[in-house]
């Protein structure tokens, strides 16, 4: 297990060693102890945050990833200051890495954001349609400048409401190869539900957030809110898994993607 | 970054805070500074094996994997005895999903080992057909037998020779939908650049190992051999990510899986 956070460990050690040494050198060591604590509070603050992976393997692999084009770049930007959650890097290439293998064309987003995954796919599937549902007002206004100017929009339908409420709007323009879901945590095996029924028979879903911030794999968790998410998408990630007409596997990429395939056309 | 490994942070702190209380309570300073190194020892020596994720979390995604058939979990333990390399439990559902989702039907494998990858591929893909090439005599006898006891050879065709030497032969089974890649590591760019050939317009290499226990990013090598190894495979991994003629991206799943897309359709 120790190979996961080298650099964080010999920063650690560092420390340790350094204090070690002023305790020897020093004689009122209650201060020197005080000192120790608040810089590991220091170290420990984040916790919960950032990357599945350690640093060098997280900033590795997003080396090798190419540049955006500009207009993608200023939607990172524009994320980034706003704090509006879109997929990490690493999960949307991913993401249109499966989407290029499974050769979707028709596909339905749950969570336009910004509308940055939707202009993704336009980009990278020249002949895909996606249809893409958003409830937020202000995301839906920045998400329509920003395809607007894509000039892809001919390739993006954007439907404006909860998809808990939408569905009758949606299957106008079904059936979809694939269905991207990327909303509301707590509401996943919903979306699921709703939304697999206008799935084609080999068509695949793929779900992002599922491994959130690697939460699920803690057995303690302080916050009564964050414990009962986390408790909602274990539940669903069991039920996927153990689904009948899908196979599942569950990627620790980006917040953790879990990608299924209908068993249509192999059971 | 600190959300990484927290057991082993906490593991790592109550040791300081240990040994700081022991300190101040102790006199003979030096021999407490010596535990502690040997401790912090203990901690560092099996820096670079195992998983790339923290340990809950490969087992969290690992617990969700279903059991194996009895002959699978044999040959499992008979390369966990004999320390043949099979692939990761978390890379292979990861390969498996990728082959469903691609709907391939020939596949070629360069590297059968004990042949534990191509009947995971033939069991999930009844349909499909396995051309795998191997060269270690004793491994091809282990393969067969445990082919002939799983009732599935008439989907595997076993080649047996160098993947360097084979091509005659590999060529008349050609096109394949997919190309895996699991052999001797330093040579990958050349078992790309002669199978590529015998690739469908829209077809998929799937190459393991690609993170190599995650040494792919670390700065500092001791071993001369694994140092040029590592410099092989990184080598690899830029040409891939870089190549005009395919999409990839490299998932930290198993030991590192990259997945490259022939541009052949969307292009």
């Amino acid at each position: 297990m120790t190979e996961i956070c080298p650099l964080m460990l010999k920063i650690t050690v560092n420390a340790i060693f350094s204090c070690l040494k002023t305790i020897m050198d020093r004689d009122n060591k209650s201060i020197l102890l005080r000192e120790l604590l608040s810089f590991m509070q220091f170290l420990f603050k984040d916790r919960g945050e950032g990357s599945l992976l350690n640093e060098k393997l997280h900033s590795y692999i997003e080396g090798l990833i190419s540049e955006r084009n500009p207009l993608l770049t200023e939607m990172e930007n524009y994320a980034s200051v706003h704090h509006v959650p879109i997929m990490e890097l690493a999960g949307i290439e991913t993401m249109l890495q499966l989407l290029r293998i499974h050769r979707s064309h028709r596909i339905l987003e749950v969570g336009t954001a910004i509308g940055y995954s939707a202009l993704r796919m336009a980009y990278a599937l020249p002949n895909s349609q996606i249809v893409t549902i958003e409830r937020d007002v202000e995301r839906i206004q920045v998400a329509e400048q920003f395809i607007q100017r894509s000039e892809l929009s001919h390739q993006i339908t954007l439907i404006k409401g909860d998809a808990l409420e939408v569905e009758d709007v949606v299957k106008e323009h079904a059936l979809f190869d694939a269905i991207f879901i990327d909303a509301a945590k707590g509401q996943y095996k919903k979306f699921f539900e709703i939304y697999s029924k206008y799935l084609k028979d080999d068509g695949m879903i793929i779900t992002d957030n599922v491994l959130f911030k690697g939460l699920v794999a803690e057995p303690e968790i302080e916050t009564k809110r964050i414990r009962n998410l986390v408790k909602k998408i274990n539940e669903f990630n069991h039920w996927l898994l153990n689904h009948p007409d899908y196979d599942s596997v569950i990627l620790p990429v980006g917040d953790g993607v879990a990608i299924s395939k209908r068993r249509g056309e192999s059971k």
